[in-house]
Parts: structure tokens; sequence; C-alpha cells
């Protein structure tokens, strides 16, 4: 990640120069594969997802997501359960790996198939927790509330 | 699995007491983070994803979604595009893996955030690949087109 | 609604009868046609829903989401923001029209892409509240608080 | 929207300080209130739907899936199923009113819950196409696959 934060626009002009010549060169081609490769997932992501269990023959999905939670506990990364989802934050790696054991999981408990809707956001220019989002937008908001 | 379901509320319930009990002994904080460390990610799965590349200054996505193209082409994956996503098929591992690192080459590119919508799908009744799908309902739906 | 709603299985059971019916009878074609136009959106529903500006060149999306935010407040319906997303809960009518005019007041801010995700529920069960639904799961986890 | 455009920070506290009068007067609400409700839902977006009937016993949803697919055909609407899937153009209203109805026609089959994961795109810098998009993406890459 280190060398991927290491080199900014100055590469990426320079991966764009690569991919452009290999569309005349399958040599530098094979180049841009190796890249590919090399590309390493972000060190830091948030998820926001919601599992449901298909064809369990039970409308309530309560002890499912329960079940969901407690992969998540073990997990020892930063969640938070809303009434439409739970967002975890972590990187992009330990947070899809646990996204997988929710799946996993959920499968134990006998559940043939499992579907799940997810949000995915990361960014570059700087970290940003779950709380400092919803604490920007409160604090615009903040402004409707003074008085006249 | 069919051990799971032998071990219905009761186990479940020793379990709780493990995740209690190990806040105040480490040996049964093992214990249940062997139980979820063992889980593993599902062997097979599809994922539908779109990606948006946010803070551009430019309104069409088409040059990002290019990049994440080339990233799926050269995972070796079986991927799909369609005009509102991608859809993947492979372990979860390697389809999350893939993924990551398209938002790494939309980072490279220049892009500071990167925000995706996702549909993860995992079975474990049998293996049904994109196709399958499309044609199950395709079938079902050809007898409506059927001359009286 | 109340109509739908006053014709459960028994006419759901005639509807399959009619889809049955029209593959071998046109004229029952234009009976089920017609019973689609007659089908009203569901009464209730929740909806999760994240908006994001594209093409804007600022990362951040907060002025837009705050913007958001006040068209909820003013359409008096049930919302609660979090980091991920906003929930509504209201008509299917009410709150896919409150959710057009979040895109309208973001392209009104001179936006000219937007994007969301949405997940939206509806059931025919039982009303369930945004709070039941966490309430639920936490009372289901609270046992793995209680004392071994 | 240029209206809007030349009235920035200063009147915006304006329409914020009617926000909080009109918690006590009636007149300054209907103002406020006028001014959301005047906001007409975009003319055009495209959406992205899957649909997932929960608690129904069958892991199979191709039925339900075929369901929609004949609501959809019913509205008129220019749509698309893939395997993820289903996109439908139109506009705001016509589009969200036939995803309504594709929820109301399972609910009639019996199906007590149901679960649908949207993307919604709207735009008003041009009119593009399912088709325009895929084949701009598919522009750009067809470069790539040029003989040296």
């Amino acid at each position: 990640m280190s060398l991927f934060r290491s080199r900014p626009t100055l590469v990426s002009h320079t991966s764009r120069q690569l991919l452009i010549t290999y569309r005349h060169h399958p040599s530098s081609q094979k180049m841009s594969f190796r890249d590919y490769s090399n590309l390493e997932t972000p060190a830091s992501c948030y998820v926001d997802f919601c599992l449901v269990p298909v064809g369990t023959g039970n409308v309530s999905v309560a002890n499912e997501v329960a079940d969901v939670q407690r992969v998540l506990k073990a997990s020892g990364l930063k969640y938070t359960m809303h009434s439409a989802g739970t967002t975890v934050e972590g990187s992009w790696d330990e947070v899809m790996k646990v996204v997988g054991q929710a799946h996993a999981i959920v499968h134990q408990g006998g559940v043939k198939r499992v579907q799940t809707s997810m949000r995915v956001g990361t960014r570059t220019d700087k970290k940003q927790t779950a709380e400092d989002k919803v604490k920007r937008v409160e604090g615009i908001l903040s402004g409707d509330q003074s008085p006249a």
C-alpha cells in the first residue's frame, strides 16, 4: 500500500502511458497485466451491508442478523448496526473477509442462499470515520436551527 | 452444517456465555475467536457492482469504467459488463480482491474518492452461473409467448 | 390498496390462473395486462438510500447530503440519517417521490449527474418500524450479555 | 436552476430561517413546503433493481422474477433483464411506480416480505440510454484490442 501511496499523480500518468503503449506493443500489455496483479486493495474502506437469507420460509431475518453481528463482534473491527444494514470499517481485505464470514455463518445455520446489498467507499485524500461523516452533515444542518 | 443444526438454542447459549466469559478469561476468548476465525468465506459467489468515481469534475465515468474492465480482464475471472454495472463470478476472496483492485486502479488514476454499490449472492445448494439464472427466467416467460 | 389488501391468497391464485390461461387465450392476456395497471404500489415501505453527486469536482458530498436532509425534513416523513445513508419510512409513492425530489434539489444545486443506491423493503404480514427491527436483533443479542 | 444559483449563501440562510419560523407560523410553513413540494422528480432516470422475495421457503426466485418481468412488459417502459437484476428506463415516477407494482405482484403471489436493491441514476446534461453507456466504454476498450 505504501508503494501505491508513494506514487500518486505522476505514476498514474505513467501507467496511463503504459496502457496506451500496450495498444501498439503486446509486450507492454504483459507489463500492464503484471501491474494489475501488483495492485493492492485499499488500506481502508467502509462497507455498509444488508444481508438477506433466501428460501428460509421465515419472514423474520432477525436470527440471521444476530449471527452476523456476532461474527462482526469477533472480528474486532469497528461496526455499527442500523435498521437497514450494518456499517463496518477497516482495511478492504479485513472488511470483505468478515462479510464473507457473515455469509458463511448464515449458510452454516442451514440457509442455502444468501443475498447481500453493499455500499463500499474508499478515499485517498483523508481518513474519515462514520462519525465524522454524520457530524459533518449535522454541522451544516445545525445552521438551519439558528435563530432568525 | 448438520452439527450446527443439531445444537440449537442450548449450545448457542453456551457460546454466548463463552463470549461473555472471554472478556474475563483469555482462554475462552481463544475458543470463541477460533470458532469464527475458522469460518471460511464462500468458495463461489457472484458480485454485481457499479463503481462511481467521486469528485472528478467529469460527469462521464466511462474512462474509469474502462480501467475497471481492464483490471477484470487481467484477473482471469468470468465477468460481464451491462449498462448498470458489471457481474463477476468466482470465489469470494478472488472476486472481492478484484473489486478492491478496481478501486485501487481508479485511485491511481487520480480519483480521491470511489463509491461502489454491490450485490453479492452465494448459495450452497448448487452452482448456478449468470447464464443459468437468465435462462431459467426466460424459460418460464417463454410460455407467455407461445401461440394459442 | 384496501382492494389489494382485501384479496389475499385466493385472488392471487385467480390471477395465477389468469396468467396460465392467457398463455392459451390472447383475450385473457388483455385481462392480465389490465390487472397489472390496477396493481397498487405498497401502502408502506422503508427505503435506505445513499445519494452520490457525480462530476462535482468536490470530494466532499456533505453539502448535497445536507440539501437532501432538508427535503426529507420538509416531507414530513419519518427518516433517520446514518453514516452510510438515510432511512425513510412511508407509503411507496410518498417515499419514492421524496427521493426523486432529493435528486432534483441536488441537480438544482448545479450537479449534472446523481447516482443513488437504495434498499427497499415491503411486507404484508405486519408493520415494523426501523426501531422495531433494531430492537428485535438487540433483544436476541442481549442474551449474549446475560451472566453465565 | 440559474435562479437558484444566483441566490447562494445569503438566501439559503433566509430559507433556513423560514424553516425555523414555520414551526411557529403556519404561513411561512406553506412557503417552505411550497418550495419543496414544487420540486419535480426527474423527467428521466434509469433504475437497475434486483428484487428478492423473503421467507418463501423456496431457494429459487425465478418465478417471482418472471412475474416482475410480466409487470415490466405491461408497463410499456424500456427494460433489460440481466443475471443480477433488471434495468428500466423512463421518467422517475413511471419507473418507481412499476418497481412498486413489482413488489405488489410478488406480494399478491403470497410472498409476505420483499427486499429490493436498486441503483438509480439521473443526469441533466444529456440523455444517455443504457446502450449508449455500454457502447461508450466498449469504444474506449476497443482500442485495447487493436492489432499492433
